[in-house]
Order: C-alpha cells, then structure tokens, then sequence
C-alpha cells in the first residue's frame, strides 16, 4: 500500500532492484491483477509474501451479515495461502450502526476467531490481529491497544491466532512495549510494521501515515522492542499517505528503503 | 466552548433563561469581556463557574518556555480564583519540536505541577490533569489515559491535584471505568465532562466532537460510573464542533440541555 501506485509488476521488479526481499499485499490490487498471476510473478523473482491484508470486520451483528464475514474471511485466507504467506493480518470492525457496546463487539470478533482460526490452521495461515489506534474504534476497529489483541489472540492456540504490532497505532500506549514482551514470550509476535505519526491529522484520519522519521515516533526503540522480544520475521513499512501517493512510486519506495536504514 | 458564538452576558441570559446554574469556561472569552467584568456578570446572576480551562502546556525542554508556562499558569489560577471555581482543567502539552521521548515529558508535567500545586491550594483551587485522546498524544497532551493522569496525579495531594475526565478522550479504554472508580475513591475526580464521538474525524481532528446522542459513546454509563464513584459535582457538555458553532447559540444550548436529559 505504500507505494500503490506502481502495478504488480512495476512493485516486483522496483523491490527486486532495491534488495527488498519480501512484500505485504492487500487483498485487492491482488485481485485485480489476479490470485495465481500475483503468486507467479513474485515466486519467478523470488520474493515472499510476508503478510497478506486484511481479514476481519468481524462485528456486524445481522446474522447474514456475520455469514458474509466469515465466508469472506475464508476466502481471504484461501488467497495467503496461495500466495504462499503464513500471515493474514485482521483488521477486526468497528461498531455496527446504533451499537455502543464495545465489549460485546471484541467478544463478536473472538466467535469469528473461533470459527476461522482451525480453518486458516490447516492452511498453514495464521491470523495476526492488529489493534488500530484509539481514533478508529468507533467506525473499524474496537481492538484498540495490544493488551486487548492478546486477551483475544490467547484465548487460542499460539500458532494459530497472534497479533501485528505497528507503530502507527500503539506508539502513544505506555503499557505496550511490556505487551510485545508478552507478546514475544508467547509466541504471538506474528506481524510487526512501521509508520510514524505526522500531525496535523488528515480529514477521515486514514491517509496521514508518516514517512519514516517525518514524525513523533522513535522508530528505532519500537525495532528494538520487538527484537528484544524475540521477533525474526519481516519489517514491514505501511503508510497511507496520500501526498507519497501522489509521487512516483519507485522514488517512494527508494526514499522508503533509506529512511528505514537510517532511523529503524 | 460549546456556544462560544454567545457574547458572556448572551451566555449568562442564555443559561439563566434555561435553568442552567454553572458555566465552564474557557480562559480566553474571559479576557475578552475582562476578569472582574466576567465574575460580576455571573455572580449578579447566581451562576457559578464550574470549571476554567485551561491551564498547562508543560513539556517544554527550553527553559525560558517553561518559566513562562509556569508564570502563565500562575495568572490562570488566579483567574480562577477570581472566578469563584475551585478547578482550573490542564491541557498538559505534547511532544516538543524534535523530541519523542514520553516518558520525559510526562516527568515534565510533574515538575511543573509540583510548583503549581501549593500555588493553586493557597488559593483554593484544585489543578484537574484531563487526559485527551491518544490521537493527540504528540502534538496537544502526552497524558493519553486516565491511568496516566491519575498516576501523576497521586504524587500530589488529592485536594491539590486530580484529574478531569472528558467521555470523548475516554471512552474507547477498557480500563477507564475502574479508573474512575479509582480516582473517586482517592478524592481526585474533579471534574467531569460529556461530548459524543461522530465519524468522520475533521482535518486537525480539534472541532468534530459530536452533540450528546449522535456518535458512539453511552453517555449514561459514564455517567452513571462517575456517580456510582461518588462523583457529586457539575456535569459539564464540551463540544468543539464547527456545525454548532455556525448555529444559532440560544438553539444549540437548548438542544444540548434537552439532549442532556434524553442520553445521559
């Protein structure tokens, strides 16, 4: 997503010259360049999926609304595995219209998990689940810090259900770096990004993730948190910003790759 | 704030007129209309100030800026004081230009609190630490949670200093209603405040606060946890929001008493 507007190809070959092994995907340029197409082109180059996203929006409470989740949620974790990722990262709903229990919305997402976790397990996916900042529990999600994602990811097994931590969302949380800890020793650290926090906020909220170092977080101290905690998979950098949108994509994704070296 | 389009004695009428009997208010309409000008008005009508915000903006790193945050927050307790209200609310201050140290900046706020707080008791006003928000954690207040708060708030005495909690910047944290249990049982619920939360977010995210009943919160269950903490004081509605603000005063308070009485 950070750098959507290069096609799938154009991204493939930009991260192959760049040295950037792996890339997270969002399930719909992959379907717009298709499932088997997508899965071709990186495995020819030799890139990996690190994560697929998203799964979730788990909190409808009409029945044939929760069916439609959930149908569409196996979908989603039939497309990580053919895309050959371990991951699907879930971003787990708002509340629905009229609701203002938040509580009886995060035991809604838990019945989901309870539904998909054994079916992503025996497609070799596991669901990561990824508490969003405080500003979005109203209207995506109503996981709001990583103490909330672990209460629900321990109700199951370690290798099915975990959480992915990204700084965009938790960095404003002083409990969180002893949540990766726990995170960590469990066994739950499944997914882990990077974006800093620039002000003023967008209109929306949405497109206003920071280019590394532009912002208020220290980085490097979340990169050495999850280190710390054991985490030895990818780093992935997801910014929604709609000014690095508007530039050419290859440049971003250079930018990207430096910025990273220099304050990650 | 929340008919900031009323002059002070529209204000007074206005509320007079409704069977309102206290006012918050804010620093700056009172300099506006002048210091005894203002307390004469309301006193004259036997209406009394509940609140004054607000003082703080402590995180400074220079010192010449921290001298002058302390000497102004001196001039808004005696403001205060002249007032009549025994609680001046604190905005704490974000992140310095440069810096991303949290932790450093909320000692700061200690600092500065420990200079303020027997200034302010001397004169018979409590200092109230509201938390705002995680999504103004970097550039409006590093004091995100009502835990924060009422940890610094409990290195002082609780006549000196507590904490003022605002339905809008609380609302998504699971742990705020044993927190309010927490700050009742200490003495240090100060005050208490009610906005709704509407989506979309605005650009600046400072003038969306929805009218009571048309966002998210269940206003009557902080209600009801403030009371059932021993909460006895005024009930205070702070809504920043450009569509109220573009309505006609009179209207807009009305609506606000009646929604009031209809949600929380």
């Amino acid at each position: 997503m950070t750098v959507k507007q290069l096609s799938m190809p154009e991204l493939a070959e930009a991260c192959t010259d760049l040295g950037v092994r792996g890339i997270g995907l969002w399930r719909a340029p992959v379907q717009e360049y298709g499932l088997e197409a997508t899965a071709k082109l990186l495995r020819d180059r030799g890139l990996a999926v690190t994560t697929l996203c998203r799964g979730g929006f788990f909190t409808a409470i009409d029945p044939h609304a929760r069916v439609q989740a959930i149908d569409d949620n196996r979908r989603a974790i039939d497309e990580a595995a053919a895309l050959g990722t371990d991951t699907l990262v879930l971003v787990s709903g708002g509340l629905p219209p009229g609701s203002s229990d938040l509580h009886a919305a995060r035991e809604r997402i838990a019945e989901a998990l309870a539904e998909l976790a054994p079916y992503a397990h025996e497609r070799g996916v596991r669901l990561a689940i990824e508490p969003l900042h405080p500003m979005y529990a109203a209207d995506r999600c109503v996981v709001s810090t990583l103490t909330q994602a672990l209460d629900l990811a321990e109700r199951f097994p370690a290798d099915q259900v975990g959480v992915c931590v990204d700084t965009y969302h938790v960095w404003w949380d002083d409990r969180a770096p002893a949540e990766i800890a726990r995170a960590g020793r469990g066994g739950r650290l499944h997914a882990f990004q990077l974006a800093d926090w620039t002000t003023p906020l967008p209109e929306g909220v949405l497109n206003g993730r920071g280019q590394l170092g532009d912002g208020a977080i220290d980085l490097r101290a979340w990169r050495e948190l999850v280190d710390a905690a054991g985490y030895a998979g990818p780093v992935e950098v997801e910014l929604f910003n709609d000014e690095l949108w508007g530039r050419d994509g290859r440049e971003v994704l250079t930018e990207t790759a430096d910025r990273y070296r220099e304050h990650a």
